[in-house]
């Protein structure tokens, strides 16, 4: 250890049980913990919400991994459509009038990780990401079904958009705007997640449904 | 879209534009929106954090598979070695006296999720489990560097010791006894994960250190 000890003495700021001592962190921790937290420490620049379904992650993992259900669960997102480019997608994002939504889906099937690239307007740099991953709940909660976990970070676009000009009208509110929103906007569309899966789920039925349009996605 | 729409049609308690409306959905969502909430609301269930460290993800990644590392970045786990198990480790926590940790690194490249499997007491079931991913922040913010995420579930055992017939005493405090603290104590390991990583990558040192023991892990 004296090699990595002496490496880790050079850095400043690193709060251990031997440089701290139990006593010193256990009332660190205390200080940093409260009662209540603003909207703005929890979900300002990281929004994450998290939620437990009934439902076997092999399928919600399926489910999530073929992008046409957003359809389904999200509350705006509709009509998604190939685009030239494979496996990006266009629809509509209802929340606004004539507003596309590109989207193109990156899942890993061990860590069942399930990424949403999207963006408004243009599908060049796809900067709005939804990171969101099914972990068994049987490992973490000791109970059958799934968590879902699902994170966005505040990339600088949602403060500004990179592309005015490419907005189907100069007065078109931005996605950004909505960002304050985005905790509990995300939390209703988790919750018809939940909803349909377990729907389905429960009465024996598939989880998945046929896309919209006939293509292989 | 019939087939879809009709199926929908019968799960309760969806909520999307097509029969909130745009204005009942924003009014919903502001509803759900607070200037604070509890810390039993946010951290009571599930715990997640998130930083952005300067460092490139792959390096990030790197750092975090390889489980020796918590020697260094964790306030307490410590003195880490293998079992006779193939990829159980066992080590201190010195959070308290005498009070051994078991765990294991379960680790995708391609998703770049390092989950870590862990138990006081006993390797046999790995329950305290540990969620963590880098995800690059030139795709989430923009910039280089990695942003880290992770996520503790609230597993029953938090609140029941299952096994007290191993603890090394009987007055030995139970892990679960400081969930409340969790959101705190990860707090000050993740500023030590940046602080130790941001120090050796802008200093152009190897981010990654030797094991204490020279076994392959």
């Amino acid at each position: 250890m004296s090699e990595e000890s002496s490496t880790l003495a050079d850095i400043p700021g690193l709060m251990r049980i031997e440089n701290a001592g139990r006593e010193e962190l256990t009332a660190h921790c205390m200080e940093l913990t409260h009662a209540v937290y603003p909207h703005h420490q929890v979900y300002g620049q990281y929004c994450t919400i998290h939620e437990y379904v009934d439902c076997p992650p092999e399928l919600v993992y399926d489910y999530l991994r073929q992008g046409h259900h957003l359809e389904e669960w999200t509350c705006s997102l509709r009509d998604f459509a190939p685009t030239g480019t494979p496996g990006l997608w266009v629809g509509h994002d209802r929340l606004e009038d004539d507003t596309r939504i590109y989207c193109k889906v990156d899942a890993h099937p061990e860590s069942m990780t399930v990424d949403y690239h999207c963006s408004w307007d243009q599908g060049e740099k796809l900067w709005m990401i939804y990171l969101m991953r099914v972990v068994p709940a049987a490992l973490v909660l000791d109970r059958p079904g799934s968590v879902i976990t699902w994170t966005n970070c505040r990339h600088p676009y949602y403060d500004a958009n990179p592309h005015p000009d490419k907005s189907p009208r100069p007065d078109r509110p931005w996605v950004g705007d909505y960002w304050d929103l985005f905790y509990a906007g995300h939390t209703v569309e988790m919750n018809n997640l939940k909803a349909i899966l377990e729907h389905r789920h429960r009465r024996g039925l598939p989880v998945c449904t046929a896309p919209a349009t006939a293509v292989t996605r």
